[in-house]
């Protein structure tokens, strides 16, 4: 089976990472997926949301955009409408979600991170690329903490990453473009840690319905794909990737108990 | 184990459908689960959104609402705060997905059935109580179509309910409370047919993470719910129970091609 | 005179009034009147308004808010529209102020005691049912503040209730169904206490007029209904209901100054 | 007893208006009683709402705002705000219903007249002056459709004006200015035709109640008013004042069967 | 060359200050520029925006609005349009800017001066108008301070005007009505203080481009008409008149260094 | 005098326009000016405005925003803001004036071009860099209605591009950099054509006025760097570059009457 880009089935699209691309932020990257690309800026905030007010805890929140136009067809710009959709809500939802799952909140203390991840040309896979980019944007925010003297160690559990695979024509496929996604019968978005827990599984049939097996051999597959992403992001952290996980060890919760792989 | 409510682990809650709940809906449904209350009624609308027109075929969308008293805290009003929230739209979004899995677009013709599901009281699980009642309230709006002459057989190709699962203190429990959700390591809404074909999965680590074999199992205890609130929804469907699935010889796509019990 | 549901001139339709209908608010009821269905729920906010601060004095609000498909034809859910309509902002003004004139503020302290009101089904007579049922829910909103020691004695001076009564050809009718609101001259809202002491009179020539000996029997009218009412929120509030009015002696305004029958 | 600024208790504060205000507008009035000024505006809109397409019938219809700096202390701008205030709103529904009591509907085919009533200063009474000033800005751009020859009589059946009345202090007063209604038991507003017809009349206990007597003595006062205000739209429209009500014998509904006064 | 309305080019319409327009705010003008009516508004708050906290100086800001019959077809209103147009919030930070150049923000005091701009009449020139007409009442609104001993002497540094000029059928025209300004190749605002500095300079071609040389031409012009509109000021406030500019000699850089003239 | 960045008075920050910057867009352009970087996608719609419907002309209109973290502190997402800032609206309506002003709106059809303007990264004059790059983009745009034979040559009557110049530290500077900006006391944002001619002016005093000779070295400064952001459009363009202004001969007053230079 040859895919509509020319590429194997368990083949992702070429993946580039271009660390420290905004001047401003705490952290930020430039993350391409094939012709997807995402601007993923990390800003710290020192408050928390109210819920969380004297629990002794930072947060991690995320915002998602798109430019009007990053798709074939000029969408309507969401200021004009008034309010994010509910696609871009629901995005951001998961993405803070996959966030917060690697990060010691108690070690950050009550400040939030704000990950924005602004699409500005989608060609499938804008949410994962947003986490697979955030994630590297949040590492360098945390280390301005770091450096700063707030936290001795980086607040970072592990690596989290993210892919979507799909049943193109009965056949499972991992990290498919939109035309793909468009024509896909079913798609799942993975979410999962550098040591292979899973974050989130959501897995959705377009117009159609799935059974036991299907979930196995996407699962499988995006594994691989979520793998590869992660030596990714260890390289363009370079010296920083040493630093991930190091405080595991007195960890709550996030990341499992550790002897996994 | 002893659930917070004294359940066994694979227990649902007590489950009503009290069907023709609402005198002015094509179709409508209160359903119960355990203490969550959700008013389902399913209007149609003859016509479709923009991106149909001229297609040949019908939609079925769905709203999503809280009263503001439905929660223990008492919520800000959706129209007050001039939107509806992220969380809303993210649910009313799968609700859409997952009756349109099972309904005959093409045979619905060109027309959309508008379903509501408002939450009068919530104590865990709402947007699987929505899916589940919302089916009932589905098939009595469509019925109408047949009684006029709309179209020949009811357009319903098969069931569709859906339950939570978790991981609660590592025990995985079927039909989460309001108590167990909040408290649950891992959170899955499970969305499948009566025919037993998935049409999601969503699986959610709450700020820990969790492994495959978690999944499997998770999948199990969901699919023992599924098809215990399936047989209820034909309980209370009667003689209209008779009649789903039936154009499934000729479907085009929606549950699957397959030898399904 | 027959009336489209066979009622007499001068009959109301069934009233049911369900307390305790909501496990988490301090005090709610569902009414019916006839095939109108409002859940009213009274939560306590230890908050007051801005122009409140400092004042040594709470205060009750209201908002009112109609199910989508509570009416014969879908309306546009309000949270969508993006405000509450016109015509919900002047029916919460008004169960605000009806149920303010019965309570002894400066008893209530600075808190808030919200009500919500939510047409589940809507058949004529909405906002005077919500003020019926509203004042159910309020009072035992209020008696959760004399069982927690708040307050000595229940802050309530009087009952309160509302119907409603037109000029349907030419003959006057009390407590107008849909149908009869649809087709009436003349409508008048009437808002009276148990005491029989006005707090509203709102009559409404429906494109056309009325004279002043309209006036006269509309009102003798709602007096009769109201006072049926009163005798149902009596009956249903059992044991409380004898503690409505005790702190009367010492009142500051509400409710008159007295020999009230 | 004499009144905080000086008046008799059935004396109004004088009225003056300015017919032909504005040179854009089809008709339109400044009204001013005493220091409360509103600028009227009639325009004519040759479509009607949605619900009354093909009707062969007319609509009037009101918008009601305030200047920011038109009360004591500044107001937030309602644009500002993002919708307008639940009192504006209720505010022109009851401009709106009281003009179209005297239209002759179908006379004025199918189009809408909009009137609006912009408060430049508020000194009490802002809705009732917005109804009398309005009827002479209505009449104005009625005249221009017989002018164009688009209809052979003047549509308007009969006059409309208003006023308040209220207990203060135990007195019935008429036209309470702001200092009076700010501490008003009771207030009404009164709408009423010029042959002596009601067609509105709002009753309030302010923070308490009234009785029957009280309505009476009340409605006895309003009509004076009123009865004064419509002679000076009588005063101010000249020979149109002549037009008024000629179509009244072949009238369907509004302003009554006709030998009132 | 004769102007649509009979003016000579370098001729201005008449215009007419009322000072003092409004009972309640603390100063207040009606500018009438030809057929162009603006209310204009100063109310004093005791407050100054967030990024001006602990800055030991004031500020002024301005909102602009329209009527909806302001013009010769009914515009939208703003409040029902959800938020102030685009052209209104131009407007608004112009007038803002322009008035603050003369302020002394320090002298002032943590307190903002909030100018209300609102249109009853347009016919061209609004925003020079609603300059002109809103430096009268900002004048009168900061004497209050003065009279309540709040600071020494009158924060105002100097005068403030506005006009427009523009070419029309290829001349330079001074103060534009709405004819003509809908007409002409290039409009200018010009804002300029009484000892003749420039604070804003806004030239626009309207679908064509201009020249150097017609920059030279229309200021020369802008110069006489503000001059003459700086001399009505001077008339209409009288007295305070001579306090304008008394502060310049310790002045922090509005209004430049001096000697002008 | 050294800038802050060490440029001379005149000298401009080094400019890069990255043509075909997106993949979808009919024409696109990333245009950096030092280290603001603004993203401008031109797109084609086949509807016009409807003040223009039946007009026999194009349109050309832009929108204008900012990613949360293009500056220095985060902003508020403006579709969480629920509308665009003034501040967008204003520099978005200029964009639009500035490009209409060079091309041929008979010539372009009844459609419209929609320029997109976002700032990725802001460091002064972002509205004069959205003008230049948005140029390269719409001249893309235009090329594919010449591709497709819907007009013969090439819409584009001169070139246009935009800078600012100010008073920093009573010295004439180009070109002004966020800290500049800040600082300066005097703001021009200036538009040209190709052949010199003015398309706007916009003079600001910040907190201070300006004198006429300030207006004459600012321009003269202006006229210099819009020179030399032409030539680059102008290499950019390559073989399009020829195509600009050659409709000039039967232009509609756009670019004025011709041997300018």
């Amino acid at each position: 089976m040859i895919r509509v880009d020319g590429r194997a089935p368990a083949q992702m699209r070429p993946v580039y990472i271009t660390r420290h691309y905004n001047k401003y932020a705490e952290g930020s990257a430039l993350i391409e997926v094939g012709d997807t690309r995402v601007i993923c800026t990390a800003s710290i905030d020192n408050r928390v949301p109210t819920f969380l007010k004297g629990a002794g805890k930072g947060w991690v929140t995320a915002e998602f955009g798109m430019l009007p136009r990053a798709t074939g067809v000029r969408g309507i710009r969401e200021s004009v409408k008034g309010h994010p959709g509910g696609r871009s809500l629901e995005i951001q939802r998961l993405i803070g979600r996959s966030l917060r799952a690697v990060v010691d909140l108690p070690a950050l203390g009550e400040r939030t991170v704000i990950l924005d991840c602004d699409v500005i040309q989608a060609d499938g896979g804008t949410r994962t690329a947003a986490i697979t980019g955030g994630f590297v944007a949040l590492v360098d925010a945390m280390q301005t903490l770091v450096t700063e003297g707030v936290t001795p160690r980086l607040p970072v559990l592990d690596y989290v990453a993210a892919t979507s695979v799909g049943l193109f024509e009965g056949e499972a496929v991992l990290d498919l473009c939109f035309a793909e996604d468009s024509a896909a019968e079913v798609d799942f978005n993975v979410v999962m840690t550098g040591t292979g827990r899973f974050v989130e599984v959501q897995g959705t049939g377009e117009g159609t319905t799935f059974e036991r097996a299907d979930v196995d051999r996407l699962l499988d597959l995006a594994v691989v794909g979520i793998r590869s992403l992660v030596e990714q992001q260890r390289a363009v952290l370079g010296s920083l990737a040493e630093e991930i996980g190091k405080r595991r060890g007195n960890q709550n919760g996030a990341a499992g108990t550790g002897d996994q792989k």
